[in-house]
Formats: C-alpha cells, structure tokens, sequence
C-alpha cells in the first residue's frame, strides 16, 4: 500500500466534515489509507489574518447557504449548522491526538463520533465532557480520555502539530496532502481523487 | 431560451479567467447565454476585510501552484501569472461596461481579449493603452474605446455596477448567479451545472 493521504482539519470546520465523509472512500479506491491531522484554525488565522467564513459580511450569508448546498451535491445526508459555531476546537483535537498514539483504527472512528456529534447531533464538543461523552459511545475508556485532555503533554502534542501543520503549508481546513502535493479545500476533492489516478497532471 | 446566467468577475482574478473559458459552454448545453459583469474586488474588499490570495501568507504560496494546477484540470491550455499582479482594473471594466451598451456579442468577444492580453500575453491591461490595443484587436474603435475609459458617465456606471454586485452579495470573482442561485469560485462550476440540470437539489 502507498503512504497514506494526510488530511488536516479543525473539528469546527463545515467543510471539513463534509470531506471527512468522502476522504476514505477515495482513498481507499486508489489503495490509500488517510491519517487524521486534527489541529487548530484558530491558531493559523493569526498567521493568515483569516477569519470564521460564516463572520465575514457577504461571505457569511453565502457560505451557510454553500454548506448545506454541497452536503447535498457530495451526496453527505446528514448535515446541520450547529447553533453554537463557531467553536474552539482544543477538547476534540487532544482526545484523537491521544487516541492515535493507542490505536489509529478507533483514532479514525473517533474523528466521525466527534464530527458527527457537531454537525449532525448539534452536540458542542468544545465542552470536555461532551467530546468525552461521544468517544466512549466509540468505545473509548471515558476516564482516560477525559484526563487525555488536560494532560500536559497532549496539549503538546496538539501545539505541536499546529506548528507541523503550518510548517507543511496548511493554512486552511481541510487541507489534503497526497504524495507532497497539496490541496485546500472539500472543492478540490474531484483534483485530489485524479492525483491519485495519474500521479499529478 | 431562459435568462441568461450572470457572471460576475474582476479582470485581475485568476480563477475568473479560468471560469471565464468554461462558462459559455456550460451554458450553451443548458440554452442559456451569459451576461458579463465586470466588478472591481478591491471595492468589496474593503466591505469584506479580504486581500488578494496572493498576498496573504501560506495561502499565497499555495493558490499560485493552484492556479497552474487548474488551469491544466479545468483544460484551459493558456495559462500563466502576470509579471505584474493583482493590478487595478478600472480601465478594462469600462470599455466594456460601455460596449455593452453598444453590441453584446462584441462584448463578450472583448471580455476574453482582455482577460487573455492578461493572463496569456502578460499584458498590463491596466494600463488604459493596453486595453485599448486589445479592444482594437476585436475590431472596436480604439478612439471612442480610449474616451470610453475616461467618460464619466462610464466611471458611474462602473460604480453602480459594484454596488449591484454586492447588493446581490457578490464578494468575489468569479461569482454566477442561475435563476437567483448563487456560487461563487471556479470549483462551483460542477454544481453550476447541476443546477442547470435539475434546477436545484
């Protein structure tokens, strides 16, 4: 099997759950596996000057109506604005650092509870409990994740991968690495699906 | 044959050059024409807080190579960044706000002139001159072209057209509106063409 495609996301990105629906279908088509990068916009956008889309004049109106729009085009079913959003993403991030290190399987089926939990259950995984919660419903040790999440060395952990992240060129969410090249956003999914059939273009 | 389909576009944008080379055949399948409407962004920029991609950090880097990379998946097999970019784009959005009061089909014709003097020839059709030259290449007079820029009943209408724009909630280039539907960007031409299909989803 080839290396697996990285996929950066924050946990309060629209358009990151929408392709974390769609990723491992791809991948797998072309024999790939994808490893989960979760990491924090909020720290690019320092960077970048960016701001939340749904809080930019113009934007915001079209982007919530591009969301649900492409829920539908990419054929996602379950899809709704959470009525807290955005959110700080710190909580979720640290349990799938943590779980990653444990077993990537159940790192993966973590990223879909939590994902799900926010935009389909309307649940705010911004709260420890709540992101806890939906990780034992995976079947996820509750206690240990929640110690997972204060625990010094994953807030590390996750520090350090915003640093990699940026260092990589991810500024925004999703980001897809394939083999080097990189691709912003669930729009490029069609370019990311024929990298992988002809190795570039 | 239905109403035509707005397309909405800065002579400075990429992406709207590239959209600019697939529209009318999309539309044309679907019978419907297109109606160009020359906008400047850096008017909605200052309304949205935005900056021109190429300028801000990380995503700068990354929209050049994307650029070149969608250029050649969406085959338009001309393609390359201006030595001098973004530039100011007053003076090709005039002529052809006021040639399309005078011969639509003409002014279709110089949209693709200018857009290609641009980003094929590396022309600075912001220089009024250039655009000018460019026009005369689509057999418009270039004396009542080169007034044109200068006319202050163009100018208005020029201004007017911005804030139409945004009363439509155009933030970007390109932006396409189908029977009220907005998308905005390159990537939205696939869901551009469903819509002409289905007429929604």
């Amino acid at each position: 099997m080839s290396a697996p495609i990285d996929f950066y996301f924050d946990f309060s990105s629209p358009y990151g759950y929408l392709a974390s629906e769609r990723i491992e279908a791809i991948a797998a088509r072309h024999g790939r596996s994808v490893d989960w990068h979760p990491m924090l916009l909020g720290v690019v956008f320092k960077h970048t000057g960016a701001a939340p889309l749904t809080m930019i004049p113009l934007k915001g109106d079209y982007s919530r109506r591009d969301m649900e729009r492409s829920a539908r085009f990419h054929g996602v079913s379950e899809f709704r604005m959470p009525s807290k959003f955005p959110i700080p993403s710190q909580a979720p991030a640290r349990i799938v650092l943590w779980q990653k290190q444990r077993d990537l399987a159940l790192a993966a089926s973590l990223v879909h509870a939590l994902y799900r939990a926010f935009f389909v259950d309307d649940i705010d995984i911004s709260v420890p409990d709540n992101a806890v919660a939906a990780a034992a419903k995976c079947g996820i040790n509750a206690t240990a994740a929640r110690a997972a999440i204060d625990d010094p060395t994953v807030k590390d952990a996750l520090r350090q991968a915003n640093d990699d992240a940026m260092a990589r060129g991810v500024f925004g969410s999703p980001f897809i690495i394939v083999d080097g090249e990189p691709f912003w956003g669930l729009d490029r999914l069609d370019q990311v699906e024929r990298w992988l059939i002809t190795g570039g273009w």
